[in-house]
């Protein structure tokens, strides 16, 4: 068994650095508090007897040795980097739960056959950089580390020139690896296993997403001395496509969810009626027909809305993911090691998008689920027990070391 | 007769102060293009002769001096700041026209029996320190200096901080000159003027406006593993909320118009929903009773809107004036004027707030309208021709030497 006080008193270590307003976390990709967290990452990893690989992209690798040279690493991990009102736990936890497995194979004084990789991978919250899982997308071949650097934060700021900047730009050629297995645990973000009342989700699937960012063109002109017939207001198109985006995912529930968290007003001006508006519009499904279903009605909608009161509208997908199916061995393990260690659990589709979906593409992939209070997270009145973290550490930990032989 | 040329080349160098993006002009209030462009408006006073006042809220006076040292002066003026995609002659035009005024007069050796003060009143836009038309409000004695000093903007800097960094806060009082009448030149901002083939507007009324900041709270939440049901979109609720202010506004149309210009939504994180949007609605009616209709109906509205969802909706009234109606001599001085100089002229209500429609409180008060191009303003490609401007300036020009006795 993995020791729950230490894992959870590294939790609460990283998570003053970065701190929110209320209780949780700004600790946002390749700014200063993400080099802090890394570095002490770093620190805590070394002090474990690892030695720290760090890749292009920024992502981190620490690395336990095996006993067979020529086994192929396990690696578990997750992200440090968090929304801007994030919780203290979301990717945290897998970080710092891989940690935890090679802290207890050292005071176990277990030697596995494989080696095993603590990992954090660098940008999955795409909240500054979009897309998500911006990092292990081009470690997987899914996006090109070039296209990856020119990514813009809202400043205009590059994901290449800030990686540079905090001084987490390996040299390491990125996706060069290659892996035995890959494992990350993670908070489960939704409220089934909470309303279930079980310890672990087996995670088998993952949904798929699409973010599509939507343009709506219309007139900047004055809120007041312009009549109503001759007003081109982007601000209330896109409220009558919020209202669509709203409707289409609803047509599929509960098998699709649909919202629209950023939005964007140009000139954003009390007395300027919006000439301009963006906002991503975030669809997911389990099925890949209900992905393709809605991006299609939100973009006829859209087109029908901006066509009747005179405006311009532009699609651009900056993000998306198909519906993934993990590997059944890697699953096995995670279910074996809750149904050994004696924990309750339940099949789960992840609703999130995970380093683990694209990593499932280039390695044999499964992750581990702990519940969370109210299945709320994204906020940072995020909140899990010490008892989940130490059950989904522990299972991380069983199947791990089950993959990784001893 | 103003010297048109003259006029305009002084448009087009100030305008170079705070270029804009799209050929118009961000010299928004207390940035440092403000204070760039109030220094180069100084020299130009300085070079007319004129001595120039600066009072606490920054509100700038030209005075030319009159015959009769017991005359109040007259005032004449409008503002230099800008939207932050703003046109060239919002405001601009009525503060050089008014220069342009004293630069004739030194022409032509004319001496008036009141004195005539340029003014350049501060932060008349409201974008960056709501609400508009600010230090003419604390001149006129709506606000107090000290509300107005703790005006925040959107980065939590102060108005009088602000004020006091670019080195603009005079020491004279605020609201203690007497004038004998004020007098605002403006583009109209609507398209009443164009279409009818207008050169001038005579503005005999201001619509009435209100302003509010609508606080929609939900929950921050996953976007991908929040069921539908569960959520608290607040972006959705705001969505819902602005078809109703159209809604509102079209069924007094003609007689009001209502948008919301300026949105926030928080955290505004593509893949969290969103836990909280501010944004401001604007309402504008010639008659008090639609504008009070308005404002109960939204509140109304948008309570049930969030009820209904199980969010929470707060208000605030952030800016607010009733419909104006302008001075009758001064208004006739202007009619007069126009029917003198031969050009045509139609009776208009002003669709804007303006500077002087907080100095009509206090002194007696006139506005002169000349056309722009399409109707459109608070918008970078906003335009009027050298004939317009000229013409404004004109009839500007004999009602004021007309108040002011020669
Ligand atoms: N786990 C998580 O929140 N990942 C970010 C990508 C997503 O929005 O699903
Ligand atoms: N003229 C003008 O645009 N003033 C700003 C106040 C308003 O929104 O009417």
């Amino acid at each position: 068994r993995i020791n729950g006080d230490r894992l959870w008193d590294s939790l609460m270590e990283m998570a003053k650095i970065g701190p929110g307003v209320a209780g949780g976390n700004n600790r946002q990709t390749l700014t200063d508090e993400d080099a802090e967290g890394r570095a002490l990452f770093q620190k805590w990893c070394e002090e474990a007897g690892c030695t720290m690989g760090l890749d292009q992209m920024g992502n981190m690798f620490a690395m336990r040795p095996g006993t067979d040279p020529d086994a192929l690493p396990v690696y578990v991990g997750s992200h440090l980097d968090t929304q801007p009102t994030g919780g203290k736990y979301d990717g945290v936890l897998g970080v710092l739960g891989a940690l935890e497995i090679i802290r207890t194979l050292n005071d176990l004084g277990i030697k596995t056959k494989h080696p095993i990789v603590a990992t954090n991978w660098t940008n999955e919250e795409g909240t500054r950089f979009a897309p998500a899982m911006l990092a292990s997308g081009v470690f997987a071949g899914m996006h090109t580390q070039d296209w990856a650097y020119d990514r813009e934060d809202a400043e205009g700021k590059k994901f290449g020139d800030e990686l540079q900047r905090i001084g987490w730009r390996g040299d390491e050629e990125v996706g060069g690896r290659k892996m035995h297995a890959f494992f990350e645990l993670h908070i489960e973000q939704g409220p089934i296993l909470e309303a279930e009342g079980k310890d672990i989700g087996v995670v088998t699937h993952g949904q798929g997403l699409s973010w599509t960012q939507v343009t709506v063109t219309g007139k900047d002109a004055h809120t007041g001395s312009t009549p109503m017939p001759m007003r081109k207001n982007a601000g209330l198109a896109m409220a009558r496509i919020l209202e669509k985006v709203d409707e289409i995912a609803w047509s599929h529930a509960p098998h699709a969810v649909g919202a629209a968290g950023h939005i964007d007003v140009y000139p954003n001006s009390r007395n300027v009626i919006p000439g301009k508006v963006v906002f991503t519009v975030d669809f997911r499904s389990p099925e890949l027909d209900v992905i393709k279903d809605m991006e299609n009605r939100l973009r006829v909608a859209a087109e029908d809305i901006v066509d009747e009161m005179g405006l311009q509208v532009a699609f651009e997908k900056v993000g998306g993911f198909d519906p993934v199916k993990f590997d059944e061995t890697c699953v096995a393990a995670v279910r074996n090691a809750a149904e050994r260690l004696g924990y309750s659990h339940t099949n789960i589709i992840s609703g999130a998008g995970h380093d683990a979906c694209w990593i499932n593409r280039v390695a044999p992939t499964a992750m581990v689920m702990c519940p969370c209070v109210d299945g709320l997270s994204h906020n940072e009145a995020e909140e899990i027990s010490k008892e989940w973290a130490t059950a989904g550490a522990d299972v991380l930990f069983h199947a791990v070391v089950e993959t990784a032989e001893i």
